[in-house]
């Protein structure tokens, strides 16, 4: 199973792709997209959703996991912050890609086996998990290998146990 | 002159097309893309980036003119109006179709005279200024026809004064 991770930014959205065979699991590829704050809204937008596009339709995943607002956030970032989610779950939406959303301490949990566990941390159990052999970088790309890890470890009980959901994600 | 305006919402997207020749206005459409609840997001957004897609492609405005959020909105409802929004800017700015955002103070302003003013003087405002035989219906409708004439009544000072910025809107 092929799942596509996503930390979604307007200036930063993190990606990573982690296919997972029985218990091994490997990084496909993982990276940022990077818009220019000089950019306006839409055209930055635009960027995001092409880029999402494209990968989703070089590595086809079963599915696209998708980092929630962290507690705490601000109206404001939270505006921001869903702008480039829209974008992101539209390209899976235009492709019938399911998507799930995993808060971060959701993911934490299923990277680190605590909800609380620090950002280095989590870092090198993305490293160890992976087998990679340098901490991933930059951190927007890490957040987002971690949220596909946390997907394709959680997929096969969340289907055994809510078959209906699968085919959206959480509503 | 042509404007599309959008008042934009996962549940409720309304919209509304003004045409302006001189002193005159027109309304050329307005309705409201309405997405199931039981629809998972990535869909509705789905629904919502092909109908704002179409409106565009059908009437090649020249400028997209968006609701903000409301004052008071609370992280939730902003993080699901900013995916909304996300996939609305972006069918613009896929076109190089330049975008700006107005918030509800601002348009009640360019309506009525009067940031405060009721949602019912607004629509008897946009009722009278497009000349329409009844009060524009339903809301987020009315909401959008009443952002788009705030554009157009706004845009030719706006041309002159801030000459940079039209080719992106807020940033």
């Amino acid at each position: 199973m092929i799942v596509v991770g996503i930390d979604p930014g307007t200036a930063n959205t993190g990606y990573g792709v982690v296919a997972r065979q029985g218990g091994r699991m490997v990084a496909l590829d993982g990276g940022v997209v990077q818009t220019s704050p000089s950019a306006h809204p839409a055209a930055r937008l635009a960027t995001i959703h092409a880029r999402v596009s494209e990968l989703l339709d070089e590595h086809r995943p079963e599915a696209v996991a998708v980092e929630e607002l962290y507690f705490g956030a601000n109206v404001r970032s939270a505006l921001a912050v869903g702008q480039a989610r829209g974008v992101v779950l539209l390209a899976a939406g235009q492709r019938g890609i399911p998507c799930w959303s995993y808060t971060p301490q959701q993911i934490k949990g299923a990277v680190c086996g605590s909800g609380r566990a620090a950002k280095d941390q989590v870092q090198r159990m993305v490293q160890t998990l992976l087998s990679l052999e340098e901490l991933p970088r930059p951190d927007h790309a890490a957040d987002a290998l971690a949220v596909a890890i946390c997907h394709a470890n959680s997929a096969p009980m969340r289907r055994a146990l809510a078959r209906r959901d699968t085919v959206g994600g959480r509503r």
